[in-house]
Order: C-alpha cells, then sequence, then structure tokens
C-alpha cells in the first residue's frame, strides 16, 4: 500500500494537532517516518503565522521537524507576490505572523490602506472592525485582493469557526471586486511548493489530511496518493458519503507507524 | 412646488448630521416646517442604537423632535419580529440599542448564539472577530436572519466605512443560507411605518436623504415626492448621472425654510 510513497505532505490542524494540544501517537509516526528515510513537509492553511512562529510550536510538542519542512499560506503568499509584483506595497488583514513572512520576502508593507497595490487577505481571531474597514479602504483605493485561503470554516475551540471566506465575503460583496488569487489548498500552488521542497515528482507523494475539500482535493489536483484522517473535521460517515473519496481512510496520522511496520516485516 | 406636500420623511445621517456634528442650519428649517403645522418623521437605517438614544443626540444637537417622530432599523426590525414571529428567541449581532428595542418589543434574548431563532444582523464600528463567530454559530444552529439594512457604505469619520452588507456577506458566504427580510430602505417596510405615525397618504409626502439607493430608491418605491440633499454621500454630477432621478436636488435641508418661505409669500 505505502511501498511507493517516498514522501509524506501532512497537514496540521486537524491531523498533527486540535488547538494548542498533539493527536495522541502522531509524534511517534512523524518520527519513525522520518528515521527510514522518508521526506516530510507539513502543509496548512495557515496564514496568520510566520513558518518561524509555526516550527516553535511543534518543537513545542516535542514533534521532530526542520523549519524547511514547513509551507504555510503565509509563506506561499510572500514567494507568489515576490515572484509576480516584487515592488508592490503591500496592506495585511492579517497579524504580525503574516507581515514578517512578506518582509522576508523582500516586499514592501504600505503605510496607509490607501497606497497599498495589493490587499493580503487571512483570518485572525482578534479581527477588529477597524482592521476590516482598512481593508475595505485599501480595495476602494485600488488595492487587488490576494487570499492565503479560502476556507469557511476551521475548527475552533468552541467548534467550527468563521474562516477567511467570512472576510472575503465581506469585502467583495462591498467593494464589488473580487479576489484574484487564492494561494491555500486545494491551490495547485501549494502542491507545487511542496513537491519543490521534497523534490520528489507527485506520483511517489501521499498527502495525509482531515479535510476532503482541501486536503484530499490537493491531492488529486496534483495527482498524489490520499488518505483522509478522522481527527479533525470529518466524520467516517460524512467521507464515505462523499463526491470526492480518498484512496484510504484512517482513524489518525498516529496510524502511520504501524501501517509501514506491518508492510515492512515478512509476510 | 411644496404646496401639496403635510409630511416630511428626513433621513438623518448626511442629512440632518454628520458624525456628531448638525449641518449647518437644519435646526431653524426643521423648527420652521414643524411651526407651520406640517408632520415630521426622522428615518434612518442605523441599527445599532435605540430610539431612545437618538432622541438624546437630536435634542443634544438643539433639534425639536419628538420620540415618536424617529424611526431606526432596530424599532422597525423589533416590530417586524414581534409580529411575526412574537415567540421567538432572537441573537444580535449589534449592540445595546438594538437588544434594548428588541427587549421593548416584548422579544426573548436567546442565552446561547446555538438557541436562537432569528439572528439580527446589524454594524456596529466595535465589532470584534468574536461577536461575528457568535453570529456564525447561531446560524450553523439553525437561526434564520434578519437584517436591519444591506447598505455597503456609511459615511465614517475616515471616509467611506464598510456597512452591513460586509457582515451579511461573510455570513452568507460561509454559511450558504440567505438573509430573508430586510428592513432598512429602500425597503417598503420602512415607507409603510413612516406613514402610519405621520397618518397621511405617500402622495402628501416627502423624502428627503443624501442617498439615491436608500432614500430617493424609498421615496420611488413609495409614491412620494423625493428630494436629494448634497450634504452627504452623493454629488451633483453624480446624481445628474445617475439611473435614479429625484424629482428636486438641494444643497441641503436647510434650504427648506427658505423655499417654503419664497413659496408663502405673495407673488
Amino acid at each position: 500500500m505505502l511501498e511507493n510513497i517516498d514522501g509524506y505532505v501532512i497537514d496540521l490542524d486537524g491531523t498533527v494537532y486540535k488547538g494548542q494540544q498533539a493527536i495522541e501517537g502522531v509524534m511517534d509516526s512523524i518520527a519513525y517516518v522520518k528515521s527510514i528515510g522518508k521526506r516530510v513537509v507539513f502543509l496548512s492553511n495557515r496564514g496568520n503565522i510566520s513558518r518561524h512562529m509555526c516550527h516553535d510550536k511543534l518543537i513545542g510538542m516535542g514533534i521532530d521537524v526542520q523549519e524547511e519542512e514547513i509551507l504555510l499560506t503565509s509563506t506561499v503568499t510572500a514567494t507568489y507576490l515576490r515572484n509576480h509584483d516584487e515592488g508592490a506595497q503591500v496592506w495585511v488583514l492579517g497579524e504580525q505572523g503574516l507581515r514578517d513572512e512578506l518582509v522576508l520576502a523582500g516586499l514592501t508593507l504600505a503605510e496607509k490602506p490607501e497606497e497599498a497595490d495589493w490587499l493580503v487577505i487571512t483570518l485572525h481571531e482578534t479581527l477588529t472592525y477597524k482592521e476590516l474597514n482598512e481593508a475595505f479602504r485599501a480595495v476602494r483605493h485600488g488595492a487587488r485582493m490576494i487570499a492565503t485561503n479560502a476556507d469557511k470554516t476551521f475548527p475552533g475551540d468552541e467548534g467550527d469557526s468563521i474562516d477567511v471566506a467570512g472576510m472575503i465575503g465581506a469585502l467583495e460583496s462591498t467593494t464589488d471586486q473580487k479576489v484574484e488569487v487564492v494561494i491555500g489548498k486545494p491551490s495547485i500552488l501549494m502542491a507545487e511548493a511542496a513537491l519543490e521542497v521534497m523534490g520528489l515528482p507527485a506520483e511517489r507523494c501521499m498527502i495525509i489530511g482531515d479535510s476532503l475539500v482541501s486536503d484530499i482535493g490537493l491531492g488529486k489536483n496534483a495527482g498524489m496518493r490520499t488518505t483522509l484522517v478522522l481527527t479533525g473535521s470529518v466524520s467516517r460517515e460524512e467521507a464515505e458519503a462523499s463526491d470526492v473519496q480518498p484512496d484510504y481512510i484512517w482513524n489518525s496520522l498516529s496510524d502511520l507507524k504501524d501501517i509501514l511496520q506491518s508492510e515492512a516485516s515478512p509476510k
């Protein structure tokens, strides 16, 4: 089942951790898969934190990971803008982590919303009306819109919570402008970034995640093998009833170690 | 020009005041029109304050007004819900002023978003992510949506600012549900409420406001005479280029006194 797979693209939220808590057993599976020489990339639609902040979080959970093995939409968005409009002034509807990634990529942060060429939209749970209105003013004065992702919901502490699609809806419905680029999964931009880090073709990679739309959708768009885990937003019943069918369904990413060991042992 | 007009429906924001400041001369015009026995109703799409709070604000500006002469979407929304779903539990995306109006109308405020039958959407400039997410949770658990108004922008201290349409866009695009009722101008619900207060038929009334869509649109929907004033969001050039044509364009509501006096004086 996994013998041709040399690279694992692993979602974070709902797959490796929930909130501040690592999911039981995932630390062992990740350590094992790396110990047998497989490549790993962690791929998340999170746009409000920097790669550095995410690395700290994973290390704090006891997960063995290099900063280069983490790809967030904040990083990929910054790279995209640098490659497509290097001199652009950028306004951020988001947090410091996203600003850090943009500056690290060599972009300039606009001093006022009215001066921005691009508005980068992501979500943060400390969003205020003032910030939303600054983003609105940027677009009214000509800024083009790019979003780190377009998820409708994410699993929050009090259940499903409103995600970036809400901010996009607020701005599109009041400015009569459309978001031009969405970076996050299932966009092929995220798959290309992951394959580039691993240096592997898609057919030798498997994506493991908890979202049918984002993770399994991305795997299918890119030609990777796909595994849905049930530790996040989707139940087995929902998965079986869906139009999008993953190649495999596991209870948890923690199953990966057992599956690899049983395949490796003599029949 | 005004000889058959016995009732004036007057917009507030951009017509009577801007921010915390009364527009010059409007106090005199309002006092004069009442002194010659005409009826007046102030009609605003504001949904986040109570009629009582608005009355205090106008009195503080020196404007002679009774509480009964003020119709806000907070009041009209509360009356609508009471008449259509009296036992409903209501969750508010808004401020205390709207909650006051709902309780005054005899409605019950839900204790948790998940328990609400209706979500009432309005705008307030202290909106936080937490409040937006509570509204989202109400809808995800079955609450139907009603909005005090659906304006895209309002004239704020730093120029045009994002209005209720933004909140509607955020919730509709993430819940796949639609707002069922919009109370505010140009909805006929606001016109009917104004005509009821004045006890006059539409053809004996004139609406005076600064918005082509909300004010002039409402007047045309209801069969009232229409006057656009240029103290708010629209310039004379924009007005003349518009599909919606008011019967009259005045520089300001303060012109009303002069026009009435010149019509009353012997030819």
